[in-house]
């Protein structure tokens, strides 16, 4: 069960809703992916348009949570004004915190990630903030009171999977709050990784959206979250230098 | 499906018999595998002995096709002797050949392994050697006639993972035999990452035989292999350097 | 030529002077080095205590910069304090900047990093933070006005060497003052790799002074930032997957 | 000193001489590398044809040792024609064996490899055979005789480096003879991580007669063959998962 704040889920893998091909696919990967969790823009929903079509128009919302993001804020007062928007329009006080601090690599901006965390814990959000690796940066989030870490593998959309995962131990080993690995997923044993590292769960996209088959892809990355976790809780054998030799200690300078 | 010689099987994990802390935990790993194919040392079968206790006592093995390794054999002569051993006593006619050259790394001989494999083909076996990643020896042992190619992902017990996925990547590449990726698997994740890499099964052994919670992690390998083979087939994201620039290339360079 | 604020340098190596095994090697390692500039923590300096051994006692310290940082600040205020002692006992008025966030990993506070930093600039410092490899938390930094940015390769004293060649390439990218690759470094191929990622310089200090002949290391890490300057000037040859094929690109999600 | 055979040599650094854009460039390369072997293909020389120009015409060849190699054979016997043509022509008596097996990723046949050293050491040369990185497959050249042994760190012109560190450790570990590692060098720290896992010498051609400027990267790569041995020598510092806690062995599971 992966907890955040009061919520309980089954599912350790939420997944994004934006940029598949079309609605078809995307239901049909919505629901291979065995998600509990649903992610989306605040700024693609039509709240004030009733006559336009709906993004998540063929998924039955009422089975999955719907984690509202604050994606195309720039600063802290943005973020919140969209957090604020999203729950007013009867949505889950949940909301995931994205200020992306540069339109060439979309990583997040530290300072305005702390300062909207902050403010939207004021003001009684259940809090998870999107942010880089950066290790005091995440336990700073946490004595704030966010309620889940949610750390990039790599920049949003670039599918090159987990590019340091000591920062990602390092988040894991200090958190007593939920960390997700979110962003930068492109293959299934990236996630698996991810949850071998000892993460909470996995936030994932573009490795489904934009994969050839998306709903394939869907379905083999709820398979790499069990997997890993699975590995996780199995407690591995330790790496070697020789099979047959007891020299763990000397690998370390091989590779 | 997983094709061999004639043989077709439905799961693409083969899984050692070896190294279970007791049968018990052995058995419940094996079904826990979903496996299709169970290897084993044929020096560790008692044939000539009925009253010894079998080593896969509690393993209904009509539920699975054998495939007996020639592990122990530090020649080509040796390991034929091996087969004929496992073959006169009603087993498949498949064999695993492992012809080790170094006790220290457990890797395989490339000459006696080549030599073994040829004997053995002149025998009428369906013929599986374990094989270093070396791509041109993949090849001449294809050209031989052997039934399927199995490079290791690194040494036999080291949980290394798969230390040099270029040479994975061309053995595939270059192949029109099955592919399985064999010995060094330590996580969920090095297991799907094979079946990215377009491998068509995985074998492992230690990485569940070892792990804390067998059973467990025995689950995880299932899903690993699922989630692998789903993610090579569902056609991945591509690798970029930025997530809004188009420039992948220059990535080369820095990762 | 290192241009940092107003002065200029030869070497692209900066050399830390702690944990020698004694004076004479500290000696002699800085010599081989052939650094221009040497760090060291304020703290350790025995300013008021003109009969205790100088720390630096067999060094002509005429010959060099000497770059005092804020090690032991835990807050922006108690680095202001340290860098102004620096100042009053007539060292140069540039500062490294150092607040570390964690007594287990040694990786810096991000929010009192920039306070400091903040309030440094306002005192007419020349302010080199030493910072975490978060590509936005550098940009800030160097719009506040520092005059050198100093990322993390790995956490101090791991020899880990650079983590996360992504961030680095992407602070460098975007950086318009120096970047001085700070921290991890284990080996001169990891100096080497830093510069032929396009930083200014490195610095570094265990990796010599833990080394079991810190004086060759020193010399070979005056090679390796050689070498690594040389080789980002001279411009490397692309990265292939086959040498006599066209296909750069695939390459990527291989390797 | 390395010493191969009866021969003794300043320099851990072999150039290669061709793909060099003109005669001048490669002159200062070959000056600017301080090396004291060259190789280059003896099909290359107009052995038979003095009025054809000299592929080495501005080059002073007594100040070096020529190292001529069988690069264009795909059989033993190729490569022993080859090599006593070298010889027949008045070129040291040493002979680097490459017997390519694949024309798209040019690795080297394993078994005419190993055939042609057999053959040319029963002829009384000096042998180098450019040898993949199958570690058995390098011991058993080393028990022909071989005078050094030539592991690629990846394909002839990719620029990949080292992809597989352990088998070059394992590789060096084992060997009697020196140990040059051959192929695939891209950057500086490439030729130094080389030289830091323990090797006696590195071999390099495209990495320097393919950069934009030839003959800093000669240079570079001088400084980064005398950074790697130092470094070697020098005995670097443990990598550990923290600074500060003594718990090196964990990092195995994370990096």
């Amino acid at each position: 069960m992966l907890k955040i704040g009061p919520y309980s889920f089954h599912s350790r893998l939420l997944l994004g809703t934006g940029k598949f091909p079309d609605f078809d696919t995307q239901k049909k990967a919505v629901e291979a992916s065995e998600t509990d969790i649903l992610t989306f823009a605040v700024r693609r929903m039509n709240i004030f348009e009733p006559d336009q079509p709906n993004f998540l128009e063929k998924i039955d919302v009422k089975k999955y949570t719907l984690l509202p993001n604050t994606a195309g804020a720039k600063t802290a007062e943005e973020a919140v004004r969209i957090a604020k928007l999203a729950k007013a329009s009867g949505l889950c006080d949940m909301i995931k915190v994205e200020v992306i601090g540069c339109d060439k690599t979309l990583l997040p901006d530290p300072v305005e990630t702390l300062r909207a965390s902050e403010m939207l814990l004021a003001e009684g959000f259940i809090v998870l903030p999107y942010t880089s690796d950066d290790v005091l940066l995440a336990k700073r989030l946490e004595e704030l009171g966010c309620h889940a870490i949610m750390p990039g593998a790599s920049p949003i959309g670039t599918g090159l999977g987990i590019v340091n995962p000591l920062n990602i131990h390092y988040i894991i080993e200090q958190a007593k709050v939920p960390v997700i690995v979110d962003a930068g997923i492109g293959v299934p044993s990236d996630a698996a990784k991810a949850m071998e590292l000892g993460a909470d769960g996995v936030l994932l996209n573009t490795a489904v959206s934009g994969a050839q088959d998306a709903v394939k892809m869907a379905q083999a990355m709820k398979h790499a979250v069990w997997a890993g976790r699975g590995g996780f809780e199995a407690g591995r054998i330790p790496k070697k230098l020789h099979a047959n030799a007891s020299s763990p200690l000397e690998g370390m300078s091989v590779l």
